[in-house]
């Protein structure tokens, strides 16, 4: 792209960069991260500095603006992307590739010395300043706050945080009440010694309290601040228009919003909660601060604005309790997610039935309409609530973009001349979807059965093997690879996320990748993952087979030092197209995995499409299901 | 063990620990790491403090004395060992196990409030001292250096430190002179901006400088440090009496042992040598460093006393360059290293012939005298220089030790009626040799050439696996151990280390393990690894199937984005013995895998066995490669 539409929001952040009277000291280069302030990867759009800056629309990337250079750094899922978005003003830094500088790195070398870096503390998480932070300070600059955000100085018509109501989850979807889940909580705190514990992730604080919002597009959280006190008491920081009476009574609320006296102290055995505005955490929390006996849990992954309210000594930065507990799923969310995938399947039967008749009968479908049509029959389940991420819908060289959301000057017709791929998913109140098949509707190159192939071997590969329990996700992700690494090909993302129960598609600590998760603590039974290699060629086609998988007890012949092996169970129950694979490059193992898949297929999904009279899509399930023989 | 050995050492250590004659101010807790001052993992009998204070004489392990506990922490190869050596005054701390707590856990917890924790930091690294210093600090204790070595000061026996002469290892067998070597090393300074440089590892030393020495038990290294200059000096400590007048050549010193005066300063085109005391080190550094314009390079891996000489802004702790150039074989080394191998094949060879014989004529031969007999036949070969380290030749429940040594109290005949593994290597002075052979004279179990056939498909699957250059060697960890966890077994041991060039047999950064290597800069081609899985089944058997194996460019049908994917190619080649194999349980692949390898081995061994005129061992190598079939 030629034009340069950036210039001048440069211009003006460069001059806000030296203009004293809005930093405090002059700065050489400035950051704007991808994130919020809860360090959320779905941002509102109100938090879409990046975007606004640089003009790259991308969920992941980091801006960095220097006196004489912008720089974009972000993943390979976003290099098509990237190189279309930025304007000739910006250079994409390819992260993942040897040759690329870290930012520290290249800010270290480009930078005249004695500089001052930039960042808002707000956006910065903990563990991203640390580092960072070092390798400036060993070439001589210096990483330092600025407290007011240049980008939303300069940001003429940004919009207004969100600030939908918030709804509570009942017990019959979460099986556990948020009282229950703020004492264990508590427990994790004692065990150490924490006597005050901030939650910042939007996702975390939703889970707690078995409440969902709308603020953010496809993740059902609200914008607050969680602080939970040893004795159990626990502070939500909130706009007051979003807390609804439904909301009040659900956190067993007597007071109103402002701060609760209390006449006595209350014991660990009850939790109460108190509400503030949402504004006030910073103060709240610097005084229950100094009034802290233990330590105080602010995990490295918030904002370093709070860990800075707090003396070293008495930090505690580990991650928070909640993402660990969120991630095994207890038997009412497993239940949950299980009946999600159904209705799912059920949805995605009825979108390809369709796509195909209209394909074959040459009516025009593009991936935007596509798209739209997929969500409808995602509306006709129950319980449905919205997506879980933008649809991508992709056709023939569009698929080669790993995270290709398609818009009205790329939308693409689908046709039976290329292979079409779409990777959706769903928010139901009883869980969160996230699948991706890849078909053709006419006759693919054999180069395309190959590459299918070789990626359905790879998926198989992972979903049947065994692994003892606790072992690292980044463990596995060669098998996802092998059959492609055996002829020179690749894909350059992940091959698994994790996934919440009605909450963030991505959700951490752990995953699979070749890349290490650092706070994965070890892949254990009932997580909720995704299965997705891929294999992408530029300008040509993609191809990505992903089912959402949980953890199970493998109950092996041996249990060699009492290791609890354990293995994949699908989730996903979605056909996967016989046409594009080639049956004499899989193993007679590999061949009867697939069939016993499709008969799952069938047993679980027909049912279902029996008892909502879908008969167009009934039909081509069970051809879809035949055995590959 | 009832008698308390240790109890006067401990008692004389806790007084010493509060007698501020000796160390400057009274200490709590004393720690007494394995390693030496050059972070060295065999040791020479000098430095063998933690063994002389517990009694635990594993190559790993830590002790911690305070005045009312004596702890010793170490992994899961020496728990055995270390229950037998240890006395009652001591508590095993078994690393690995969740429940144990790490030193500085434990410390925090067990030491009154305000404690001091001493240590030599000669013998404590910084990337040590950092971590242990800060959790110390966070519960208000204080991690302390110790100058004096308090276990030294009640050492009334103590060995001295070795002090063998040196030899200069010739450029046919080294492919580079030392004055290319360290221009590249210079390089490295100037990318980094450091004028100074600080090798303290005695592979370093001795890889770069084209010297060998035998100060320690199978290392061919010598005890020296060495500072690099940006102008090309280097200046070498070292005990004099080692520098015969052959490496004086070789360094071309024209002075003597003092220190040279220089008319004019050499360009970075010169290398020049000089020599000082080995006890002039910090001295001299501590000199250099205020003079220094630059940064100064000392790793982080190096002993905290350096590190501490340097201001922390002036402070580069980055792993040296060396470590990543002898990772890379060149050409002659590489070349060495097949050689070296293919005499060590023909050693092998005719070591097994022998013992097959004797086992089946019921002569008796013990694991030590095996050990001793194949000893022989590698010192047959011609530039033998001694073993790489100690034999492990087990017998039946020996051989589930992973890291036994036969003593005359656990020797164990070597019988047709159980397993023997025998691990086991050389010192060539074109290279390094280990390799691991698991056979059986008479019937093994099913059970056996199950799990035999299981460690094989591992070794097999990593063999024959292609991957993306660059790539971290962990990625490929569970391509060796899959069909093992197929069945719920596993090993509790890496899968693969790097390995000298006539140098150290374990040798970083790389390496292949469930476990990150933290340093590891990617599997790139020429490298040397190992590939070792292994079963053990605790009480009755070992197996173990190990080939030292170089890393080498695979050119498949297609190279996506460039990634340059890559191989391994077997640089040992010794049968592997087919009676412990249940072919029905390996694909075709595998079956055309290993037959190809026994051809190998015929090929590249039978002739030099012919040479030697050795012919029951080429008898013995022609029957064992017959093809599976």
């Amino acid at each position: 792209m030629a034009t340069r539409h950036t210039t001048q929001i440069l211009t003006r952040l460069r001059s806000l960069m030296k203009d004293t009277s809005v930093v405090t000291e002059a700065i050489q280069a400035y950051i704007i991260p991808s994130g919020d302030a809860h360090q959320s990867e779905y941002i509102a759009d109100s938090d879409q500095r990046r975007a606004f800056v640089s003009g790259f629309t991308g969920s992941a990337g980091t801006a960095v603006i220097t006196e004489t250079e912008a720089c974009l750094w972000t993943d390979g899922r976003y290099f098509n992307q990237a190189e279309k978005q930025l304007d000739s003003n910006w250079t994409l830094m390819k992260e993942g590739i040897p040759t690329t500088p870290t930012q520290g790195a290249w800010l270290a070398k480009t930078l005249p010395v004695g500089s001052k870096v930039g960042v808002d503390p707000r956006l910065f998480s903990k563990d991203q300043w640390t580092p960072l932070s070092k390798t400036l300070k060993s070439s001589g600059h210096t990483l330092v706050s600025v407290e007011r955000n240049i980008v939303d100085v300069i940001w003429d018509e940004k919009p207004s945080r969100p600030s939908h109501v918030i709804q509570p989850l009942e017990i019959k979807y979460t099986g556990k009440s948020w009282q229950d889940k703020v004492k264990d909580v508590v427990k994790e705190m004692e065990a150490k010694n924490c006597s005050l514990l901030l939650l910042t992730a939007l996702d975390d604080i939703a889970w707690l309290l078995n409440l969902r919002g709308t603020d953010i597009q496809y993740n059902p959280v609200f914008f607050s601040w969680l602080l939970v006190k040893m004795n159990g008491e626990i502070h939500l920081f909130v706009d007051p228009s979003k807390v609804t009476s439904a909301v009040k009574q659900h956190l067993n609320l007597e007071a109103d919003i402002e701060m609760k006296e209390h006449t006595s102290s209350p014991t660990t055995d009850t939790v109460l909660a108190v509400l503030h505005p949402y504004e006030d955490v910073d103060g709240f929390l610097a005084a229950e601060v100094s009034q802290q006996p233990k330590k105080v849990w602010i995990s490295d992954k918030s904002a370093v604005a709070f860990s800075n309210l707090v003396p070293e000594e008495l930090l505690c930065g580990d991650v928070s309790p909640v993402v660990f507990m969120k991630a095994i799923k207890n038997p009412v969310e497993m239940a949950g997610m299980e009946n999600a995938h159904i209705k799912d399947a059920a949805a995605l039967c009825c979108f390809f039935a369709w796509l195909e008749k209209e394909v074959e009968s040459q009516r025009t479908v593009t991936e935007i309409s596509a798209a739209d049509k997929l969500a409808g029959f995602r509306a006709e389940q129950i319980d449905f609530v919205g997506l879980s991420f933008d649809t991508i819908s992709s056709s023939g060289s569009n698929a080669a973009i790993i995270h290709y959301k398609p818009s009205p000057e790329t939308d693409r017709p689908i046709t039976n001349r290329e292979i079409y791929l779409c990777d959706s998913g769903g928010q139901y109140k009883d869980g969160t979807t996230d699948v991706t098949r890849t078909v053709h509707f006419g006759v693919p190159t054999h180069f395309e059965r190959q590459c299918f192939t070789r990626v359905l071997k790879g998926q198989t590969n992972l979903a049947t093997c065994l692994f003892p329990s606790k072992i690292k996700g980044n463990v596995l992700d060669v098998l996802a690879r092998k059959a492609l690494w055996d002829v020179g090909l690749d894909y350059l993302h992940g091959t698994s996320h994790g996934v919440g129960h009605y909450l963030c598609v991505h959700e951490g600590p752990m995953g699979i990748s070749w890349r290490v998760y650092p706070d994965d603590p070890g892949l254990s039974e009932n997580m909720v993952l995704s299965n997705e290699p891929g294999f992408y060629q530029d300008g040509e086609f993609g191809i990505r087979i992903e089912n959402l998988v949980k953890i199970v007890p493998a109950n092996p012949e041996n249990n060699f030092k009492d290791r609890k092996f354990c293995t994949f169970e699908n989730l996903t129950f979605v056909p996967i197209q016989k046409k594009m694979i080639i049956t004499e490059m899989l193993t007679k193992e590999e061949v009867a995995y697939i069939d016993q898949y499709h008969t799952q297929c069938r047993d679980k999904v027909a049912p279902l499409l029996q008892r909502m009279d879908k008969k167009e899509a009934l039909d081509w399930l069970m051809r879809e299901t035949e055995p590959l023989g």
